[in-house]
């Protein structure tokens, strides 16, 4: 059977909106679109009547919301995570449009659940935040006018997953171990890197600069599967016990 | 110069629309991708304090908007006219995708003005009104849930025309040390990683097995930059220089 990631199975995660009635806005857009999962990083305010209100007969689709503390729990078993922005960050991330980024979604054969996160409705997306995506989607709005509503960016993003996953042609599954790994891993090899750079003393923590975020670009980008960061992380040890020996 | 119709000069056109909080969230959603035509037709409510507070800065295009009785009336100039729908018609009008209909008005030059007529919150477009129509924009919906929300529905449609009459493509240029490095660069690169590896003892010369082609692979996946390079051979050398000291 094909391993075609399923739309309903992308995850929309919404970061500190502060208007409730976007919330239910943003689970009908979904909902149009076929999306289900919705996740919510310390919503303002929530459970609220505005978002029911909003939502509109997406109902369903806010009752399943998952309501969490930090953006790492929302997440959770993702091996694919975007980010949203309306302006081009000063940061170099990758950046695709909705389009491109739909694109590479629909040539993922099997290859575990993706995120799109969408920041606060006045300032987006922090760095911190940014680091955990692996990539930038850039709504290529008017420059202009940047004030592109919460629900709206939600609803392109949603249409595009949708047009681009209507017409998808299967492929095959990668072998077990040739698959990229979770959000989850990731994040374990970059803080064993870390640490790893701090104790070489290449890393200076108390002046990081960007090395981490430059690092985790790059890493990104590979999109390592499970026998890579298996490598790498065995790698990173054997630098530290070669240094415990002095060899 | 071509003659290609410019996405300002693109009518949105809106008949009946009841709550004019969706009038306002249309202008809006015009508005961030560049349109500035609005046309209401027989508005239940206009103006009100509603629709001027969901334009949130669009207010231009509410206060350039023209409100006429008729379809008509909305239409005049108009040489191509397109209808919406969320609900595949029985009425066999021809129909395209969003971005199907974008693709047609891009490839038109000098033509004339353009509009898009966008039918109630409930019940869309009458017959009468669909024959003043030359083409139907089905938006794909899910077959599930059709309750597009009217300033959605402006959203997707104002964003294909975007995306088809701009050159959209997110590029930037590469700043100096942001461009791929050349091949020979990366068999420096791969020469100083392997013998690093070699010296902490993780790559076994006589018994190298896969390692050096999989960290190969998994770089050249992510293309690395100048920068990046000398990011990674920095770690290299602090790794060698750590391992003397013993540290």
């Amino acid at each position: 059977m094909a391993c075609f990631i399923v739309i309903s199975e992308i995850r929309i995660v919404l970061i500190e909106t502060s208007h409730p009635g976007n919330i239910g806005a943003a689970a009908r857009a979904m909902k149009t679109m076929g999306l289900r999962e919705l996740a919510l990083v310390r919503p303002k305010q929530y459970p609220c009547a505005d978002a029911t209100a909003r939502a509109a007969g997406a109902d369903d689709v806010l009752a399943n919301a998952t309501v969490v503390e930090t953006l790492e729990e929302a997440l959770e078993g993702c091996t694919r995570v975007f980010g949203t922005s309306a302006r081009l960050r000063s940061l170099r991330w990758p950046v695709d449009s909705p389009r491109e980024a739909a694109e590479q979604v629909a040539m993922r054969a099997g290859q575990g659940r993706l995120a799109v996160v969408f920041g606060r409705e006045r300032s987006g997306l922090t760095n911190d935040e940014l680091s955990l995506c692996q990539r930038l989607i850039h709504i290529p709005v008017d420059p202009g006018f940047f004030s592109l509503n919460l629900a709206s960016a939600v609803q392109i993003v949603s249409y595009e997953m949708r047009m681009a996953l209507l017409d998808t042609k299967v492929e095959q599954a990668p072998e077990p171990g040739e698959s990229p790994v979770s959000a989850e891993i990731m994040q374990g090899f970059f803080t064993h890197l870390e640490e790893t750079l701090i104790k070489v003393g290449y890393l200076n923590p108390e002046d990081p600069r960007y090395l981490m975020p430059r690092l985790r670009r790059l890493f990104y980008r590979a999109m390592p599967t499970h026998n890579e960061i298996n490598i790498l992380r065995g790698i990173l040890k054997s630098f530290s016990i070669s240094k415990k020996r002095g060899v």
